[in-house]
This record gives structure tokens, sequence and C-alpha cells, in this order.
């Protein structure tokens, strides 16, 4: 008997798209981060919705504000990657019938509070009973079509960017999981962006406003991932020249002897964005996501050769499509 | 400790909108069935989710195919009763891992022939690993502001009208649930329903385009219940003539010695619109209705006096704000 399990969730998913998909729907579309549904001339609804679930999603220690504020985070992310400005939410949510009434009112403010910083109104929902907690964040947002930055944008010579170091995440995950062990200080910057994540919305706007942007997605499955993602829709490959790092990650890394480059490429549950920028834009790109208070890291370039290579001092290598792994197993 | 057992499903929405409502956003909108979102002039955007879990949702004996496609009927059935065409649906799930892929299969096809059946396009979806089935079905649609029929729409002196009879999925439940017995024949015909339920999307956009239906709501909660919301949002009370019961549900009844009254109005997972009309276009709304191949039954008045009265030959008594308590807790 054939289970799900040893499928892997890009099965998972080709099975479903092979059942749904009706001849007139754009494919490549249904492999991004959100759905597009046109209106009229180029305007198009922007939808996404993502689902979140206390089994999976939900590390060690997170109290319920945080649950609820990173089920948010999770959808205005993916609406951050594509440059456009999230309208409305709706939260459909499964509920243990044993959760108390002051988490359901933490779960609540989480949402709220997500939602306001943000400054997206939430305008419905769906309340049900369930066997564990589940919400499924569904977002709205307008574009116009020729605006909106999909992951198969990317041409051979574009910048790879992104709008943040990598690494803090999976060190806080590597001492919430596996018990890796940090100083107190230390310990509390790693863990901060695991219970707080924030989703780079406003980088991803401006770089939509000057039009900077060929490809992007979210690091919410890790770097690596990422890469992949954007490769296998850009038709592109990439080669790695620098790879920004979290001085904290690197800290941690050092007293635990763990791999810094590994660390950064093969996490998860981060929110930056990873972007290719045209290379005639680049400045105006740094400039643009400096104003918001964001910035953006030089990481490397698309090439024709689609293969993702690492080249950096002292570590040469190509990078492997894996995510992390053990937090939440990539087969689902 | 407060458990949320404890609260009550309406417990619970209130205490979610006290905590996302924001100064703009309209209260009596965030108790209808679906989400209205502003876009130009009168137009709005109409989005709505809703969940199912398969330890509350799905009955004993449904198969993968029917959950699937349960899942779509409900969201439509939303739209239904609000009179508007839905043009797009996103899919969440989390699936257990241990689910077989030709279950996933079957759940696929369920998604997808719902979806054809309802001449609506998946557009895009999330999947999730949990340790239930659970999807979360999001539907997309467009109306003009002044054509949607809410639930606080009823004026005394409306006609109480609904697109079906009523009795036959209580009694389908009261059997898969209770182990109430049929012969084969019939039990056919209870349960066909239970796992084969049907959005009256037709009925429900012939009522919109004549114009007559002043308060709208689906069934999915019982009989007994969706009285209430219209009540309790129109501000109106009804009067019950007629309740047009299935004979199937009517001899099954006889057979299991139960009041049939009460199994037609305390049901619950029907999906018939129960519709207030407009006294003026009580004939032109039964006829767009038959055009399309549906049936529109006459069930009574809504009156000023605020309570719901039944009063048929033999019973006259106040109906109770009662759902279908056994199979779907009205606790969630």
């Amino acid at each position: 008997l054939s289970l799900i399990k040893d499928l892997g969730e890009r099965e998972i998913i080709k099975l479903f798209l092979k059942y749904f998909v009706s001849s007139n729907l754009d494919l490549k579309l249904l492999n991004d981060d959100v759905a597009l549904v046109d209106l009229f001339n180029d305007e198009t609804v922007v939808l996404k919705c993502d689902m979140l679930v206390s089994s999976t999603d939900v590390p060690p220690g997170m109290n319920f504000k945080q649950i609820g504020r990173k089920a948010i985070v999770s959808t205005i992310s993916d609406f951050a990657a594509k440059g456009v400005k999230p309208l409305a939410l709706l939260i459909s949510i499964g509920l243990p019938k044993n959760m108390s009434k002051s988490n359901l009112i933490q779960l609540a403010l989480g949402l709220s509070s997500g939602a306001k910083e943000y400054n997206v109104k939430i305008v419905g929902g769906d309340t049900n009973e369930a066997k564990e907690l589940v919400i499924d964040c569904v977002g709205y947002g307008l574009c116009n079509k020729k605006d909106i930055i999909l992951r198969g944008g990317a041409k051979p010579g574009d910048i790879l960017a992104s709008t943040g170091e990598f690494g803090i995440v999976s060190a806080g995950l590597k001492m919430l999981l596996e018990g890796l062990k940090a100083p107190k200080n230390l310990k509390q910057k790693l863990l901060k962006p695991v219970y707080m994540p924030k989703a780079h919305l406003k980088e991803g706007l401006a770089l939509a406003k000057v039009k900077a942007a060929t490809a992007s997605i979210d690091s919410s499955d890790g770097l690596a991932w990422s890469l992949f993602e954007l490769s296998r829709m850009s038709k592109v490959g990439f080669i790695i020249k620098n790879l920004p790092i979290a001085k904290e990650a690197l800290k941690f890394a050092e007293l635990n002897k763990l791999n810094i480059v590994d660390l950064a490429l093969y996490g998860g549950e981060e929110f930056n964005l990873v972007l290719t920028i045209k290379r005639e834009k680049w400045y105006k790109a740094l400039k643009a996501v400096e104003k918001v208070g964001g910035k953006l890291y030089f990481l490397g370039e698309a090439t024709k050769n689609k293969k993702i290579i690492l080249n950096l001092k002292g570590r040469k290598e190509e990078v492997k499509p894996l995510g992390w792994e053990h937090f939440k197993e990539k087969l689902i």
C-alpha cells in the first residue's frame, strides 16, 4: 500500500494539479505562491491560503498569541514575495475542544495583532472543532498582472538578493528541537525570530514599486529550497558568491561546532525574500528597500547553467535540494 | 478553568469578533455567510471559507471522493444562499501522513468533481501534514452590493420559503449515528443526500436575478437554527404554516416512531436555502426557480413578533433554538 508519507510534498501537489487543472488554467501560476483570478483588463485578484497546523508548524515554547500571529505572517509573507499589498484576511480555525478560554483569547489577540502589524483587516472566517489547532489564513489583494513578481521570471545575469540574513531561525530551531545550547543572551536573540517572525512586506512592496525584481519567493522552506523553486520555475541556475549570515548564527555555529553554511542554506521558517533583480535596477532596488527601513543583500547571480552553485571562499559545491527536515518534514 | 467546549460556538465567534473588529468593519456583515470587500462603486468581492474537519463533519461510511465533494458543496452553498456566483476556489488541506495514495486520489477526484458540478475553477491551495484530514475550501466571487441577499433583510409580511424538503438528512444521520433502521430501499434514499449533498446554487442565482429574496441562509445547521439566524439578523419572527417534508423521511419517522416535525426542524447537514421572499414577487420567484429545474416551497411568513412559531394542523408551539446536536455539537 502506497502511503502519502512516501510520496513527498511535490508529488502530492502534482497529483492534485493533475485532477484539478482545467484546460484553461495556467499551470505556471498554480505553482506559484499565490493564486490569480482575472478581474478586468490587466487587473487581477490575488488570493492565498496558508494553513498552520499545530503539530507541524508550531515549535516548542511558542505561545498562543505567537501562534495566531505566525498564521498571519505566513500568508502576508507570500504577498510580500509577490510585491502585492494584502487588503483583507479570512481566518478558518479548527479548535480542540479542551483548549482553555484564556488560550483562545491569546490566539485571538495574536491574530488581531498580526493583522494590525501589516495593516490588513480580518473580514471573515469559519470556526470548527478539530483534534488539533489548525488555522487557515486566507489573504486577498489586487494588482496589475504586469506588476506581480512570480517565481518564474528570473533571467541569466539577474542579481540574486535577499532581504535578510540567514541562519538565526535554523539555530533557534536546533535549540528547540535538538537540544543544542547557547548562553542566555544569545539564546534570546536566536529564539526571537522563531517566535516572532517578520514578513518582509514593506521590502516586497518597495521592490515592486520600482519594478526591480524579476522573480521572488520567501525563504520559509529554507534558502536552498527557495533557490530550487526559483530555478525550476525560471529555468535558470544560480551562483552564490556571498551568503549573508547573522552574527548570532555564526556565534551559535562556532559554539556548537556546526557548519554555518549548512545552517544558513538548509534552514526553514525564515521569512526573508529571495529575489532576482535586474542588473540595471540594482542601485535603485537597494535605495528603495533602504528607504522603507529594510536591507537588501547581494547573494550572487542567476545563470544559464541550471545548477545551483556555492562559490564562497573555501567552499565550492552544488547546493542540495533540502529544506528543514527535522522540524517540518519535506514530505508534506 | 474555562474550556471552549463550555463556551459554545456563538460565544467563540463573539470573542473573535471582539478582538478582530476594527472601527470601520460592518459587524452585520461579519455575522453573515460570506465576507465582502469593497472593490469600486457598488462592486464587491465576495469571499467565503468553510473548513471541513473529518472528526466532526464526515459521517460514517462516507468515502474520500464524497468527502472532497462535500467540502466544495458547503462553500458553494453559502454562495447559493447569497445569490452570488462563485468564480474560483482555493483548497487548503491538512493530510494525515498515513493516508493511502489511492484515498488521496479519491479525495482529489471528489474535489475536482465538486468544482466541475458547480462550474467553478480551483485556482490554488496549500498542502500540509495534520493529525486528521482537514479541508478548508475558500470561495471567491463578485457581485453588486445591492444584489447580495444577506441574512438581515427580512421584513414582516415577507413569505418564508425553502428550496427543498426537510427531514431526509436527519433520518439518514439517525441511521448512521444512532443505529436506527429502515428497509434497504428506503435506507438508500435516506443516505444519498447525506453522502452526496447538493448546493442549491441555480435556485439561489435564479432568485437573486429576479430580485425576489430579502434574506437567505442555507439550512446546514438545521431549519430551526437557520430560522433563528434569520430572525436575529433581520429582527423579525416567523410563523410556520407549512413544513415541506420528504415522503421518505415521513416513512422513516413512522417506522421508528419518531416525531416527524422534530426530525424536520432540528436536523442539519441539509443544504436547502431558507429564504424570505417579497410578497409581490412570490409568483415570479416560483417561476424563476422552476425554470432552472428547482422547487420553491411555501413555509409561512415573517412577522413583527420576534418569536418563531409553529402553526401546523395539530401542532402549535414555539420553535427551539437547536441544531443537530449529536452529529455536530453546536458548541463549535
